[in-house]
């Protein structure tokens, strides 16, 4: 119960703490009482936090963000945990830590406490206003990412509080939503102090509410662009219509000639050769995440597909790569037709990569394809992700199988997620420890949508999820 | 000279007038007095005219637009013309008339009085403030199309003043740059008030300075929209690429289905079977107008085109049809690139079409060629103009040809143009008499561009050719 928990400063114990801890059981004994215990706490927590409204995409919220720091630091004090805010070339990063001692395991969990930008005008309540609808809390940010990050911070109390031997350290990102742009120079600066043996990540999505998942690996992503420029001015195609080349026309082609459109097969030769097959198990597991092609358009919009075969549809998002225009600029874009043949025109275009599919070279692979096709096309890399694979089997993902059948009474499926997370393959390149990705989220809490909101159940759950997890991890032999 | 032109006013005789005129040798005899005296005065009424700015585009300027059809109204009167301004559902249109009776021939000449919008950041002068620069006169709308109407004015003068046994009748559109929306319904409603032997449009440009031309052709127009729909909102392709269908790739390949982007050929099936083979006969005169690839690309600054051929490019120009991308919606088109893929897409596409393609053939052929690839593709005409074709040999062509002859010393090519004039489609449907374009802009003049100008040399040219042609139609037999 939090009240029974001594408040414990930010102080740092020198040596090792908590020899007497007991084992795993004990730690579990008195875990429903303090989650009951815990809503209070948990809810006026979350509240503090939807209210600071940290929205990193907008200037005008930096006031917010360090508010949210600021908060976010007292809550980890409060828990019992130190707390310190680094600075860094953009948003600071709060980091929290419960020490148990040097010769004890560590394990950092990673959550972001900025959020998503809210038209207030397409919510039923105020976005910044946390708001209790008996289990439902309503609010930007509550599941994305700050309602898991509170849950993980409920247990990691509990277990400071009944001094586990764990060194636990949280990472609260600030910038995640605008693509992490300096978290990698944070783990750099900081990474004397970031030794750890593991690393928990909570901030996905199960596939379906009564079905818990894990995921356990990432597509990857290299964005480009490719330009054509054939003069200096857009001319009128009366005037110049026949002779003259056309950007746009010949961006299309080349689309054409780099993917087939109806089916999404890309056809740049060798695209796919580092693609490691997906076995017929994962694909199984896949399948039995509860995913269902009806749930997945309706929660997307989507009113056709590519394929409908469940398997295929989700084999297609977890485990192939794509070749996905994103858009056009150049020429008439306003109402009706305006006939200028523009001067230079771009397309913009993204890959979706798998292991062991590389960014570089993928994007070298498609540059190389069209360049020499088009010698005069300009193909440009903005940004890669490699695609990020961990174990679905072996130790960690044991013992997160087994914190997630403790606490949701089920046995999780091991998914892989369609998208990237940047922080997780920087953690895994630094901090050179296993990443386990323990998400919360359900699909109807609508991340990134309005009114979104996260619940009681799953934050209970999470507390009991974690906790068993981290006892887990004590437990484990180093 | 102009001084000695008695004030006529705007009554309209009600009989045969200047019976007593003498021939056309009589007609010429005083021209090149009149023409040096005339100057002045053709300065003033430009100067009126060009400071009125009439941008039909921009409706905060629906007032100039009204000044400048009151001023031109004013010109017709002065010059001893009757004058009327005929309202429409938009912008009015000036009707001038010199009458010399019911039994003599009637030549209606169109030209225009609105212009494009001018930004003064780019123009070295006051684009709505006529500055002379010795020979040239520079601002919006001298050359487009003020300059030419008034040249054509200062000879209907001439014509008036030695009572030539001719009708003239000025029609002075103030909506050409946006397209002609009223035109239509304006000579459809005047129809028994604008009956014509023959009609003249002065509003096209000489491909060389130093070789006049005429044009016979223009090519036709059909805009239209091509859009995939597959759902309701953007998402994220880390969450649905790969199974979701993806608009702008769709479209991209819809686009290389019907046109090669490197040469421009149209590949949809029956798309040419109309079109009029050009003459060889026809193809020595589009070269002989003094066309010249590299001032062709530095007119329109192209740096690259489909062919360099002089002979290829004019064809394609003036005598081929075409098949263009004018621009792309849906997706992102901010800096950089975001990972969306867009509920739905539109691209904005235009065929030129020449004789003998009709618009809604052509959109139709295209419209069964994309849709029973793609049956969940909206195909939809946006507008469609035919194309022109007029007589290049015949009486008025030759009449034309003697005229500039007089005037500038040599005979003018016969060429096409590669645009349409909605006007030329719409006088020729409904007038039902030989259209002739007597252009007097150059290449260099700058038409729709900054510091756009005409000249004293072409004006003084332009009024001796007008008087010679408006001779030769008095004493053609009708």
């Amino acid at each position: 119960m939090p009240d029974d928990i001594p408040a414990r400063g930010g102080s740092h114990a020198p040596g090792d703490r908590n020899v007497a801890a007991a084992g795993p059981d004990a730690l579990l004994a008195g875990l429903d009482d303090y989650v009951a215990a815990s809503r209070p706490e948990f809810e006026r927590r979350l509240r503090e936090l939807v209210g600071a409204a940290g929205v990193s995409a907008d200037p005008a919220h930096a006031p917010d963000i360090v508010r949210t720091a600021e908060l976010a630091a007292g809550q980890l004090r409060e828990a019992g945990l130190s707390a310190r805010i680094v600075p860094t070339a953009g948003n600071p990063v709060v980091v929290g830590e419960y020490l148990a001692g040097p010769s004890r395991p560590t394990v950092t969990i990673y959550n972001h406490l900025d959020v998503q930008p809210a038209d207030p005008a397409e919510w039923v309540t105020e976005p910044f206003q946390l708001t209790v609808d008996g289990d439902r809390y309503v609010g930007r940010g509550s599941t994305d990412d700050k309602g898991p990050a509170l849950t993980a911070l409920q247990a990691a109390q509990y277990a400071a509080a009944r001094e586990l031997p764990l060194n636990i350290r949280f990472l609260w990102e600030l910038e995640e939503e605008i693509g992490s742009p300096n978290f990698e120079a944070f783990v750099r600066a900081e990474l004397p102090r970031l030794a750890t043996d593991s690393v928990l990540v909570s901030d996905t999505i199960w596939i379906a509410a009564d079905r818990p998942a894990i995921d356990y690996g990432l597509r990857g992503l290299v964005t480009f662009e490719v330009t054509i420029e054939t003069g200096t001015a857009d001319t009128h195609s009366g005037l110049t219509g026949g002779p003259a080349r056309n950007p746009l026309t010949e961006l299309a082609g080349i689309v054409a000639e780099c993917v087939d459109p109806a089916t999404g097969k890309v056809l740049v030769p060798g695209f796919a050769d580092a693609v490691a097959p997906v076995s017929a198990d994962e694909l199984d597991d896949f399948v039995a995440s509860g995913f269902d092609v009806d749930v997945f358009m309706a929660a997307h919009g989507l009113t056709a597909l590519r394929v409908t075969d469940a398997r295929e549809v989700v084999r297609r998002i977890m485990a192939e790569p794509t070749f996905e225009v994103h858009g056009f600029t150049g020429g008439y874009t306003g109402p009706g037709v305006k006939t200028v043949v523009p001067p230079r025109a771009t397309v913009k275009l993204s890959a979706r990569i798998v292991p062991h599919q590389q960014p570089a070279e993928v994007f070298a692979l498609v540059r190389d394809f069209i360049t020499t096709r088009h010698p005069d096309a300009r193909v440009e890399m903005e940004a890669g992700l490699p695609p990020y694979l961990g174990p679905r089997t072996g130790p960690h993902a044991e013992l997160a199988a087994n914190a997630v059948d403790f606490a949701f009474g089920r046995r999780p499926a091991f998914v892989r997620e369609g998208g990237s997370i940047g922080a997780v393959l920087t953690m895994d390149q630094y901090l050179k420890a296993p990443v386990t990705l323990l998400g919360l989220s359900l699909p109807s809490h609508g991340y990134h949508a309005p009114n979104e909101h996260f619940d009681w159940t799953q934050a209970a759950g999470g507390i009991r999820m974690f906790t068993h997890y981290f006892g887990g991890l004590a437990a484990q032999p180093r």
